[in-house]
């Protein structure tokens, strides 16, 4: 059966999250839905390299899925783009190998997050950035952000209801770039647990502000206890930027 | 009278552009409309830096204007942001002596304009990127802006229907940033002649696709005819950044 892989850029406001969820409208869910129309074939189930949470945006999400029979991808990809135009496009289509599975593939990927820090709130950007107007101690979120690099227990910053087996995950690059009014932060990781780059930025704020307790990121990962961390960020300003595969 | 200095940030979209126009829903209308409804007092008139067309945004438009008592400008500004939340927000609300005007105690302007250059249509910027998918040649994009530098005629690059008794500008700064997908072009200016940075981007997207028949924007200027520039570029992808003042 050919195995399908495509790139998709979406906006996630209007969507409960990828994956797809019994009366939600979700990414996943829609897109099966306009590709068993297009295609008129039925689609099993379609893989993502990253199950992004509800209101989560993507610029470079990959997924895949089997077919019956090999599809017209020109057609496919602006097909959907077409349908789909104001809430999702496709960047690339293409037949992959049968053993392509978007997520198992995959060797990293990166996230970013855009906090607008301005006094007043954004408009231009509604909806795609967390609006932080209290004075940040920019250097320290940066200095705090670095020591995130390396394999670390991240326990302190996973989500209620994250069902990883371990906590234990690796962290390639984590920084800022302060292009005013936005504050950018970028990671790259083999993987995430569940809510990890909102509460990594969420507790980054809460240092650039000199709300957390402990002194310091390396005690709040050795602290392995979700309340010494800071807020979860919101979910409009997270967004999937790239998903990384071996050459 | 007290003269009231505003920054503010909108969404060009909803407008029919800066200018109050009978019937039509304009920015300097619904400011004006907002104003007088939270001071209770008539406003003469609001006068911009940059009188914005209709779809074009603002991270930084200057606007100034009388009343007859001093208002409290605290509540001022976080009324009329909270007002017109989705559109418009004040960044900064100030006394300023009686002979501050926006526009002709301005020294220069900054705008941007922001192209999308990606094969596959923007999701998450919709309405504030300019879609090229073509290939784009950016060395000659860049030389080709910088050549803009210096005091010029722009007859070439003026709108229909500008009303300007001169077509000589000066520009201080013009040329691309590229962070993919977007291509961002920056220029400022002095001043500027209706639609001229649209007709400037449009023009130096011209070079990049091989469409302009002359060899280069000197020689496009030199001709001082509309007709061997490129096209308008769409009003939705600019920005008035920033309006500089003397110290």
């Amino acid at each position: 059966m050919p195995n399908v892989k495509l790139v998709v850029e979406y906006n996630g406001s209007g969507f409960h999250g990828w994956q797809i969820q019994p009366g939600l409208r979700t990414i996943e869910g829609e897109l099966k839905r306009v590709l068993e129309t297009i295609l008129r074939q039925d689609i099993h189930a379609i893989y993502a390299a990253g199950r992004t949470d509800s209101g989560v945006h993507a610029r470079g999400q990959v997924v895949n899925f089997y077919l019956p029979v090999e599809p017209d991808l020109r057609r496919l990809r602006h097909s959907v783009s077409s349908i789909m135009r104001t809430e999702l496009s496709v960047k690339s289509a293409e037949i992959v190998p049968d053993e392509f599975h978007a997520r198992r593939s995959s060797i990293s990927k990166t996230y970013r997050y855009t906090v607008f820090h301005q006094e007043c709130p954004p408009v231009l950007d509604r909806g795609q950035v967390w609006h932080v107007g209290a004075p940040l101690d920019l250097d320290r979120m940066q200095k705090e952000a670095e020591t995130l690099v390396g394999v670390h227990d991240f326990s302190s910053l996973r989500g209620a209801g994250c069902r990883a087996h371990s906590a234990v995950k690796e962290v390639f690059e984590s920084g800022f770039v302060w292009s005013a009014p936005y504050l950018i932060y970028s990671v790259k990781g083999r993987g995430f647990l569940k809510q990890m780059v909102r509460n990594i930025v969420g507790t980054l704020v809460g240092f650039g502000r000199g709300r957390i307790a402990l002194p310091n990121m390396p005690a709040v990962l050795e602290a392995r206890d979700r309340r010494v961390a800071g807020v979860t960020a919101p979910a409009y300003g997270l967004l999937l930027e790239e998903v990384h595969y071996g050459s």
